[in-house]
């Protein structure tokens, strides 16, 4: 089993706030993050393909095409935009950086899939809010129970 | 001469736009920079001090002290917020990198020289506002005129 | 299944020992890093927290609060400290990357777990002694036996 | 269950090229990276093992000489080298990093073994090609049948 | 005076040949460097401008527009290419770090120049080969003499 | 003029300690740097050579000798030492990152003068204590008077 990665970046405003609740329990939970004049973020995501390379290219997936997906899925409707306001996929979503990776997740799920090699998958998304804030969808990966 | 630089990042919202000039132009310059609902970055910045250590406590400055300044003088103004709406020594500056930084070196300036060793001084502020677009604000370097 | 990472870094001294043996054998067996004047590092910690986002804040954890509890856990014993003599909870611990990621992990895990969401535990700890030499603790990744 | 990494770099020359195929399908299937006068990287390599530590060495691996063996196997062989023509245990095998890093792998597999405690095994293989393109080998880890 | 970068990359190969000395000079002088099946880098460019904002847009230079011409004159050419029989401006030039850029410096200057705001020009070209072996290019720097 | 720059590094434990001072005096100045049981940092040195290449090799300096020069001059006698106790041409500083970068400037600059081509000088040392707190010792940089 072989995993590629491909990593890409973009910038985007955003704040933290569930509309359900009151201002009160948003700027408890949230703090400066529920700032509602918005703060913003470098975003670099890591896309992760899992499964045997192709045997006649050598490729689990063409890279190029990859970043070409991820450019159309993700990054056109993302960079330089409000992630609360401006993204269609998004609606309706608190944009923490756990609800933001299963969207990305799904949303590239299908055309990963078709541009993979036959026996690969889109494996994970990793998603970078910073340097020191990261967050992981990979439903794939097997845990042990303990 | 001895340069001590000390590193920090804050995230921020903005948006690049010129009141005094057309919508058409705004976007016409800015494009995508320019967009209504804001965009964002995690800034990082670098401000260096150079001069002679002390001769006791072989410092140029105290980089706990200086981080201390950049706290005070930049990350709580700016952190977490909208660089266009919130920050009160950026009131009415369009927040191009080139005018970041010239606006984060006056507003340290006073506060690094006096903290600085008797030689020192604030030598240059620079701010990454990605990491491949870079801006740093620099006064007394010389340059050779050709 | 989403993993949420914080990242983190503290600097101590330490050498690599083993008390029950000859100062020959640990001289053959640590090399340098038996050095009985100390040598030191940046550490760098990231702490994973997997599980299911609480459906009303969109958190795995919040990692402003993961942040505190690594800043108490083990910045504030281990910072500026010398690992082999002033750390309590290394108290006999030879300090290989190996035995402090191990006992990292158990510093963290009943109040990381507590401060979860109610689906979501402490997953590894990752520790980077330089860029080049890394240790992780992940107990409860699967592995196919082969 | 602990995971021990050390990271090496290497520069080499290569072309994607599969021999079987025409020209027109190369061009096709790889472009730029089928240039007949070669392009390069400069590769970063990371290798794991993973496993108990030894109870006396508190090592899951020497560090020191799982780099020596790194060297051996694969520095020494492929550095400022060309990947298509000088490589021994490259040769006939298209170098896309999905056919590198299983290579490499295998490469490594008995000496890390040998060396590793006894309790530890080689458990994958990391080639970053570039910043943004990477492949990693890791036979060993589960995945769910979803 | 501001100094805005902007930070590009491209993939090549080369050897250092100088091909008016024998092959045992160019051996003994550039060893691994000289291996006639060639070796390669990615090249990472840090491409400076240095001068006033224009005040109405406060740029120095559009980045946008920077990273345009560093495509055109730099990227397109030598990207994915063989640096020593590929890039017409290379022509006839052995390609150390320090002859590169100060190669890249004159590609560039003039676009850069007509592009930056009024009072601004190129300042200084820098070039990556690997992380730890870096060239710059700055002629209008000013030097002590000592 | 061009600037070529080698990128090394070493790990060592220190202390900050004016012997000259009270005890007193040390802690309430060095803080938690003053450590008597010493702490330790991953060091990053940069050293830049300033010149004109030399026509027949087209280097400034040949950086695999300025690599063997670092390694013979800073990074055997510092690498996994005590830079208070064991490092020759350091007994008598207090290693603050500035006295440190100026002793490693002097302790480089005959051999790198040696070896660097006619008309090229070893130009700054710059040592990352961390990613955060640097030092630069340039004596060559001309600052203009203001």
């Amino acid at each position: 089993m072989i995993y590629v990665t491909r990593k890409e970046h973009f910038n985007a405003s955003h704040r933290l706030h569930n509309p359900e609740k009151s201002d009160q329990w948003n700027t408890k939970t949230y703090g400066k993050c529920n700032n509602p004049n918005w703060h913003g973020h470098n975003y670099v995501i890591e896309v992760t393909v899992a499964g045997e390379p192709d045997p006649e290219t050598g490729y689990v997936i063409d890279l190029g095409i990859l970043k070409q997906i991820i450019k159309e899925k993700i990054l056109d409707p993302c960079d330089h935009k409000n992630l609360n306001l401006e993204v269609p996929f998004l609606k309706g979503i608190n944009p923490t950086s756990e609800n933001l990776v299963r969207e990305f997740y799904y949303q590239l799920k299908e055309d990963v899939d078709d541009a993979a090699s036959e026996n690969a998958t889109l494996f994970s998304v990793k998603l970078f809010e910073t340097e020191r804030n990261i967050a992981e969808f990979c439903p794939d990966r097997a845990i042990k129970i303990t």
